[in-house]
């Protein structure tokens, strides 16, 4: 077999079997086959595509390039969840101590965050000393422990997709809906996830666009698990303006912590009860999505959910007692609020230009590796839908320079669009795909 | 400007702009793009296509990537032909000499052969001394004192095109009609080629299968050659026979010397002289291209052409004693002939097995750098619609080695195609493109 035979049959559009894939990214991986030869490979992918079949080839090829985790031998059943990225997702810090804390335990691997949308890392690394960086034999004794674990993703997991990823970003090779649903189920696959539950975002501040597209990559990712032996739903959730109120990660912890203890904003408590629901449904421990949410609801209520997200501070080295009295976490110096300056209706809160704005501040990355300022970040305070006023509150911006605090303020300005007709508000999700 | 945007805006179908494309290509080679990136771009230009405008733009982006050689500093006008490769195409031995004898001056850089098709340099090798490595400065100084000059592309010539080329030929990238046109225009154009006739070759020997993509070709090659203001015309000739009889380096030579003596193929003759026709027309020796064929075969008649070419071989290192006599060329020590087991019309003649069966000999290379024996070949006895009877010889076959002999033979035994009935001879030529 050679690569460049691989590359032309895909360039002409044929179905490549399970034997090429697998020579192709073990080639990669091993370093036999060049960059060059792999990002042709990858163009013809994008343009072309693959079956559903050539897909579920490349992500198990990707997945067993690495280390495969079996969860089986600490827990009967665990779950796992994956958002697409978003603006304002805070959702992972609520909902898996809820989840966990209804008995069902969570491990999970997570990313950081990368141009306008936030990381799940980013944010947990605004509790002074919280560590994400768990071997492989903490990651099973803890989710065995404390039935959750929030860490990232160890080099020896699916090494093929972090070096496919790494030349797709710089071979405009990204947005190919089956290297996506690939590159995803490769990771959980490998990380011995029994049971996924996809947060598969759309909208301005999603990486999927539309309705068709988001459908069209959940339908993919639910039937790659199913091949592969696992369960899974996908959630098709609204990214046109911001989750929740905080974007940024400091700010975003403290969101969450104030779900956790009921006084969250009722959109974002929505989202994440709604996910609970399906995770524990999806893990046997309701049966059904319905139940799920209230025994989710329950735990949030009596506290569970929130001593669930207590000891994992714990156990992964975070201080408890910064989340405890949330003033001690990463503050800014700069906080200015930027208020209405005509009354109507909000036609529109653009998620990616307020994710774009929290960049400008340092809470983000323009590109890998980066360092971020934890502190800074936006608060929105309405959403699309709302009645404003001339003079109220519509953004507060949190800065620790001069300067881009006045780039975000004017990236921020462009945010809204406004009627002066009443707006009905955006829907929450989608569909769900099963 | 970033590499990746281009490579993105291909992706997506969209025109680049002339600036793009020259960031890009002298990006390549200066070696500040990597070859990554470059070959996810021409994979996205081989599934999108490029404009005529982008094509010219990436043409003259290439031609200027290093010298550009003027003519018209030793030539008021001169004149050069290209073929598209194919199998016994040895057509520039004997065109060219042709034509210089007319008076028109004819300066050519040539190439190697690849796979089934063969390469004018490879041919001129077989005569002993021939050099093919001149300098710009003796190109110059040839092409003004003897009007003649065959030799080797040098590596200052359009440098990048010869790294894309590499990179193409492993990355799955070269049958694109942009790319293919772009990269021999730009070679064409550096080597100041004032006047270009083109063979664009079409059939089972050639780089084109079909008249559709030969004439997609040939229309491209002769408006970028516009573009560039430089004279063009292209001929679409037939290659799913091979042309004349001899096939492999030095029984070539022999066949283009016969020629030029007088007593070559028909086949073979008539279309040197259709070639120096257009040639002598387009570059101003002859109101059209009918007086100019009747020029050329005035120069052959009398021997200008034979002694213009003997001039050639002279001026370049060659022995001339080597053509006058023949014999003394590289001979094979095995000659073998492949008789017809039965009665029949011939039709078909199949180029690719044949130009295949003499890489099997030993006089073709596999792959760029392999060394090529010159004395190897095969001689074809009959054209598509002979009358063939049982016994009468098909094939000679020039080997040097009993198992390579054998296995050109298996192969040669595939290569008719028979028919009971009448059958018409192939065309030479489908048509001009101006």
């Amino acid at each position: 077999m050679r690569a460049v035979d691989i590359i032309v049959k895909k360039r002409d559009n044929l179905e490549l079997s399970k034997e090429e894939i697998l020579f192709f990214v073990n080639g990669y991986a091993r370093e036999e086959i060049p960059d060059y030869q792999a990002a042709a490979w990858l163009m013809a992918v994008l343009l072309n595509g693959m079956s559903l079949r050539e897909t579920t080839d490349l992500t198990m090829a990707l997945a067993y390039s690495g280390e495969m985790i079996d969860l089986s031998t600490v827990v009967p059943m665990s779950v796992d969840k994956h958002s697409t990225g978003g603006v304002g997702d805070k959702t992972t810090l609520v909902v898996e101590p809820l989840v966990a804390a209804c008995g069902l335990p969570v491990g999970k691997m997570s990313g950081r965050g990368l141009g306008f949308s936030g990381g799940t890392l980013d944010k947990m690394e605004s509790i002074p000393g919280f560590r994400v960086n768990l071997s492989t034999a903490e990651f099973l004794e803890q989710l065995r422990s404390v039935g959750l674990v929030l860490t990232g993703q160890t080099a020896e997991l699916a090494p093929a997709d972090g070096k496919f990823y790494a030349l797709r970003d710089v071979t405009g090779t990204v947005p190919s809906i089956p290297l996506i649903a690939s590159s995803v189920m490769s990771k959980k696959i490998a990380a011995g996830a029994q049971a996924i539950v996809l947060d598969v975002k759309l909208g301005l501040g999603a990486f999927m666009p539309s309705l068709g597209e988001a459908r069209a990559l959940a339908e993919l990712m639910v039937s790659i698990a199913r091949m592969a032996d696992r369960k899974a739903v996908a959630l098709l959730s609204d990214m046109n303006q911001p989750l929740g109120q905080a974007v940024g990660n400091s700010l975003e912890v403290k969101e969450a912590i104030a779900t956790l203890q009921g006084c969250g904003p009722a959109d974002f408590l929505e989202h994440c009860l709604v996910f609970a629901g399906h995770m524990l449904a999806l893990g046997g421990k309701a049966k059904d999505e319905d139940e799920g949410k209230q025994m989710a609801a329950a735990a949030l209520k009596d506290g569970r959910g929130w001593e669930k997200f207590k000891a994992l501070v714990r156990a992964q080295g975070g201080e408890v007692s910064a989340v405890e009295d949330p003033e001690k976490l990463p503050a800014a110096s700069l906080v200015e609020t930027l208020a209405a300056s005509r009354d109507g209706y909000l036609a529109g809160v653009n998620a990616r230009m307020v994710g774009e704005a929290a960049v400008m501040l340092g809470g983000g990355r323009l590109k890998k590796g980066d360092l971020i300022d934890h502190a800074v970040g936006i608060l929105v305070h309405h959403k699309v839908g709302d009645k404003v006023e001339a003079g109220e509150p519509l953004f507060t911006i949190h800065a620790n320079d001069r300067d881009r605090l006045e780039q975000a303020r004017v990236g921020l300005l462009k945010a809204h669009t406004w009627s002066v007709e009443q707006v009905e508000p955006l829907p929450m999700f989608y569909g769900v795909v099963r």
